[in-house]
């Protein structure tokens, strides 16, 4: 975290800022180690070009931050007290005026820029985001190897999902019993609404799960992942009911070829563009072009969605430690959709999915 | 939804203020009847003083919301195109400039703000939060029909988890119970983590469950709630297993004692302080004042935390259709701790409480 903290003072240096006020709570983990929900709360992070960072959050958290290992400065603010102001302070002591701040643009509320950048006088104001989300963009050795324990979870909910799995039952159920057996394991947060869809309501990129029981002959769509240790995965496997027709099968392989040739280039070097763009042209020649309406993926670490964009416009390159999903989709209402995802991560020279559950089509009996 | 459309364009005119942009989930939802999730993508609702209102959602979810039953004007943006803009036609088209506008202080981005008043000359700018907030403050029978529903499942969920308990069952598997029931009556979102919590960790006012064991002895505290068509719930009951000490009986009484003086004075005209206060008073007297550190209560709706704060500070008068929580309790790490919590309505000349499941001592066998 250090490091990441003295990357980040390099960067405002270069760029003749004078403060960064970091206030995500993801960006706030990424610095600091510690993790929290401020809920309405301030949570914040001051860092300088220079000077040592301040950690700004609810007195009642302190004990808990220094525990995590924080050895810096904290300004622990009771209920009462106004943190702007004693930030001000933290400010004064660093010296030298400030005339150009850094903040989350699109985090900070417009009410919160107000008590910032009422306490100088005239202030130039840039977004910080930009560089925030480049840092993040390449995990390190502690990251992926939390990120593989995040989705061997996500690969044990899809077994669990699979093993539920009984003519009658519904959607709903079998989410509650996925979501039990990863609550046992230790999981308190899956990174979005677990997804299980059967028949038709797979034909649905965004169907929700409901009543809908289980018949002989449906496609059954999967798609959750985990938050686990700050980070988080998400893995989509789609299998047959019993039966599977000649049009399921089709559609299926069309989509694991798709997903197939988009591993293939995923190495060091490759225009991040390329990947959707491959995928893409195979489902498109094969005449499912209009059923594959979403991008390819979307970075994954902290947040279940994160940079890189996976989308054809990407013109970014692949480099070593990036960590995102390959998901192609064809969703046809009367057949029954497929999607099949992967968490991918770039490594020297090629790639290495962190799901690990078996792609080929399976029919449950 | 369309009178409180209503109550909010006459506000804007008394004010004379020319648009209010409404950003939040939460009262886009309260305006229009539409909930969504717009993850990063912008939801919006402008009001004006004398106009119809125009939303502003991403394309794909136009159909859900005339589904809904939204008659007015819908900017439904494609994610290549400029939401702002699209508002600044419509704007433009309901005639006289805008001089003064409107926000959510708290809510709207720095970076949507700077987007917003771009579109302006010069622009004066207002919080439309606090209104908001003394229009969502008194629920309507169609609120409260739904609150019954989400404090029933509540109350099941305490039963389930009452149900879960047995000797050596850790804290996280009751929890697992209790949501996998839940799911099964549809609930497909809590109002938070769940909290189960066993001896010394009821001692916590905020402990965060694990894998700590259930032992005879043990004081129980169960805190949870649910979100149900948007509303929410939010209930804790504590209990002892097999077994009660004469010193944890005592804590449990004062508890008790402390939430039926303030439920006692709940109707309309009383001093919301005052609630706070008078259950302060009794545990401070019982010695045990240093071990209430939180405010006695919430207020309770869309959001499980909402107007009016419930802190003895406040010196707002209750009135009917105001909900809220009372929720007392005494921490000793050595002992346990006990809280006990309803959700409340303020009635015609009196209270009623939202969650019924009992609150005398029991003991777990």
């Amino acid at each position: 975290m250090k490091q990441r903290r003295e990357r980040l003072s390099t960067y405002l240096k270069e760029k003749q800022i004078d403060v960064a006020l970091i206030n995500s709570p993801e960006n706030f983990f990424y610095l600091t180690g510690f993790q929290t929900d401020p809920h309405e709360r301030l949570l914040a992070l001051l860092v300088f070009p220079e000077a040592d960072p301040v950690a700004v959050l609810p007195g009642m958290e302190k004990g808990q931050l220094l525990d995590s290992g924080w050895t810096g400065e904290v300004i622990g603010y009771a209920d009462h007290e106004d943190p702007w102001l004693m930030m001000k302070g933290k400010m004064d002591e660093r010296g030298s005026g400030v005339q150009t701040v850094s903040i989350e643009k699109e985090v900070l509320s417009y009410g919160r820029s107000e008590s910032f950048f009422g306490l100088f006088d005239e202030v130039g104001v840039e977004d910080i985001a930009p560089y925030m989300n480049e840092m993040r963009v390449i995990k390190d050795e502690s990251e992926i190897s939390i990120m593989r324990e995040a989705a061997e979870l996500a690969d044990y909910g899809v077994k669990v999902g699979v093993e539920a799995l009984r003519e009658g039952v519904t959607e709903m159920e079998v989410i509650a019993t996925i979501e039990y057996e990863l609550k046992k394991k230790g999981v308190t947060q899956m990174s979005f609404s677990t997804m299980a869809l059967f028949g038709e309501k797979s034909g649905q990129p965004h169907g929700n799960p409901g009543d809908r029981k289980l018949k002989p002959g449906d496609l059954v769509l999967f798609d959750l992942g985990v938050v686990w240790k700050g980070y988080t995965s998400d893995i989509t496997r789609t299998f047959a009911y019993q039966s599977v027709t000649d049009e399921q099968r089709t559609i299926y392989n069309k989509v694991l070829e798709a997903l197939g040739a988009s591993l293939a280039i995923s190495k060091p070097g490759t225009r991040i563009g390329a990947l959707d763009q491959t995928a893409r042209d195979i489902i498109t020649e094969a005449g499912y072009g209009d059923l594959f309406p979403h991008r390819i993926g979307h970075g994954l670490g902290i947040n279940v969605h994160e940079f890189p964009s996976m989308s054809h416009l990407n013109d970014g390159i692949l480099q070593k430690g990036m960590t995102y999903t390959i998901e192609p989709g064809i969703y046809d209402p009367s057949v029954g959709g497929v999607r099949i995802e992967d968490d991918v991560l770039i490594t020297e020279d090629g790639y290495e999915t962190l799901t690990k559950t078996s792609k080929e089509l399976r029919i449950i009996e």
